[in-house]
């Protein structure tokens, strides 16, 4: 008898049909000789509504009543789905975040897990039950307050469990079959991964890809937790993301490039004529961090060997784009600069594949690429396993079939995407 | 420095805007020198709207994760108001039925306080905070899980907390602008009462009067707690309930009659010829019993001398009245009766006041001011301080305003009842 621990997200429990759809899922796994635990988000748009809600209320609203407040989006769709199953004749019980021990720290919106003691979850199996966790939230234990994990905090809430139970595998039901070759609303004919290791996964997610949260493949890499992404809409097997210790299961089957991921939400800095002599970087980047802005790629051109002045570029999110060309802007003498301009028309496409470690070519066979394409690259930065690289924004989907192609990755049928809001 | 418990039911807090308005009304009472307990219903109809989810999913949902379910409606409204308040600039916490230590029995939907701990609540008011409670709800200490206190819960939660704390008053917020002579939509001329004893209201409230709920006006009373029920619409003085510890501060200002409270809720239940022996009353009311259905009106009328047999009439909620039926019906052999009939458009009006110990002829007005409007009287019972009477359904509100003219209730000015959903 194997322990499986069920992720259900937003689209997937939207109205009581869908829950009650769920439910026959939850229950054919517990039938089929499993025990099983299910981490449920809220309702299609209930979060979004709840905090619409708030801001009505007061223009920033407090950290701990906006925790106290979202998470009983959680709570509504587990009661509902514990009703549902016990309709269908099985034994469940729901459980709030703090209920199933989901001990965090005390940052409020964006909580980090300290511990997990799901005591009351492993009583409910004992006795044959299924046990629904609400996902997103736990609480902390000095304050006794309930916290919120942050964006995908219903996939981590599931990781966690199942690291925690030391489940077989942790079930990640979303609205698409799985893991795709690329964002099948962008290439037509991306296919779906059946294997991908955590760490392509993680360079995935961190290159734009949606289907998964990068803090929880973090934590199933960290913890040994295999993932199997698949939809609630229909039986096909998903994408499984597996972990180094169990490599040799599934390398073999696994593609030597996993896929392209394209992400819009960049934007680009550029400083001209900074003077090329030490501690200017330095500078610059220290403002940068004040502004708690994550940078993503950096490039600094050779400096004209007359002028000893050069070039700096880097990109970050779009939305702190603003905030740090202006502390730049503002501390601008103590650098010493020509000119500052922000580029927001920009994308990035990054190609990711353990694959790449072992074959050589992939960076020539990707620029031949979007060179007969007419392509511009106007930034690159690669990793062991990713080769990205910055272009103009109207030129991303096209850039992005364009690799796709050239790595063979384009399957013979169109991807099926299924209605749903997404996670 | 006195602490005031205040609680706001649905219609007080149906919307952003009127969450504000109660913020603002629960800072003035703060501002003002006091130390300041909320409790707060769910917002409008959204406990409706859950139960209504509850129904689409199950015909009989789960009674543990029905509770799970309903009580996050509280919680919604009382982080949003916690959130408003501290908007105005004063601190707030919200706290859960659990986390405020309302421990209740394990009788999910209806459970009973057994306890109030609200050590957190002490702690939020010792650090000049406001604490914010969620209503109805509480949590059973055995099974850690959480319950709801039936109907009324949010004024029992108040009370309750008024109680455990020793507060000076506990204010219950409602639409209208307190207790009335009457219900003001069938008797215009109704007068808002200044003070009422909680023996007076006990009696209103068990004879249909709707604005507060019977187990909270016996739990303030067992408690020693006083009442003040007031409008959120408007800042007009409401109606005290007291208690006969603090008689002598309000008895000289109380009416001798209270008001006059009217229910369209009963049916009546007439067994005819039933042999006038021992032992048949009593073999009816155990298979009544039976039924969980509670008797409010019994009629035996004197047994002809000849027949030897008698009619026996007894008044219940009209939803227990078919069940019951068919259980005599079922067992009537055993009785042995000629006739067994229901009716089902009869209505109860009843007159309360603490005068009644102390005025002869009340009872005698009573019937005379009936009978000058030429209505019948089916059935009569009385209290110490009450008489109630049964009549045709559709005489009651002409009933009830010929009483209230003939015992002088009838005020001045028409009663304003204002917008909302009522309780």
């Amino acid at each position: 008898m194997s322990l499986i621990v069920q992720k259900y997200g937003g689209s997937s429990v939207a109205d009581a049909e869908s829950i009650k759809r769920v439910a026959r899922r939850v229950v054919e796994t517990r039938k089929a000789g499993n025990d099983v635990v299910v981490a449920v988000s809220a309702m299609g748009d209930t979060t979004d509504d709840l905090i619409d809600l708030a801001h009505q209320i007061a223009t920033i609203p407090d950290a701990r009543e906006f925790d106290m407040l979202v998470t009983t989006g959680e709570r509504v769709s587990m009661a509902l789905l514990a009703m549902a199953i016990k309709d269908l004749g099985m034994d469940a019980r729901s459980y709030t975040g703090s209920q199933a021990g989901m001990i965090t720290d005390s940052t409020h919106g964006d909580a980090r897990i300290v511990d997990v003691t799901p005591v009351r979850v492993r009583e409910a199996l004992d006795e044959g039950a299924i046990a629904i966790v609400a996902g997103f939230q736990g609480f902390n234990r000095d304050s006794k307050d309930i916290t919120t994990l942050g964006r995908g905090g219903s996939d981590t809430t599931a990781v966690a469990l199942a690291a925690a139970l030391g489940a077989d595998v942790c079930e990640i039901y979303t609205d698409v079959d799985g893991v795709f070759s690329a964002d099948p609303r962008i290439v037509p004919k991306a296919h779906k991964l059946n294997y991908i290791s955590s760490e392509e996964m993680l360079e995935l997610a961190a290159s734009g890809a949606k289907v998964l949260h990068i803090r929880a493949v973090e934590y199933a890499r960290r913890q040994g937790v295999t993932l199997h992404v698949r939809s609630s809409f229909s039986d096909h097997e998903g994408t499984i993301v597996y972990n180094p210790d169990r490599a040799e299961e599934y390398e073999v089957e696994a593609a030597m490039i996993a896929g392209v991921a394209h992400d819009l939400s960049q934007a680009k800095i550029t400083i001209a004529g900074v003077p090329d002599v030490p501690g200017k970087a330095a500078a610059i980047f220290t403002i940068v961090a004040e502004q708690g802005a994550n940078i993503d790629m950096i490039v600094q051109n050779v400096s004209e060997q007359d002028t000893k002045v050069t070039d700096i570029s880097f990109t970050l999110p779009k939305a702190d784009a603003q905030r740090v060309l202006d502390a730049i802007a503002s501390e601008g003498e103590q650098i010493g600069y020509a000119s500052l301009r922000l580029t927001e028309d920009i994308g990035k496409i990054s190609l990711v594949g353990s694959g790449m470690r072992t074959n050589i070519g992939v960076t020539a066979k990707l620029f031949t690429a979007l060179k007969d394409a007419g392509i511009n690259i106007d930034m690159i930065s690669t990793s062991e396993i990713r080769i990205s690289i910055i272009t103009q924004a109207d030129l991303v989907t096209e850039a992005t079939r364009v690799i796709h192609t050239a790595f063979d990755l384009d399957g013979d049928a169109e991807a099926v995407v299924y209605a749903g809001t997404g996670r």
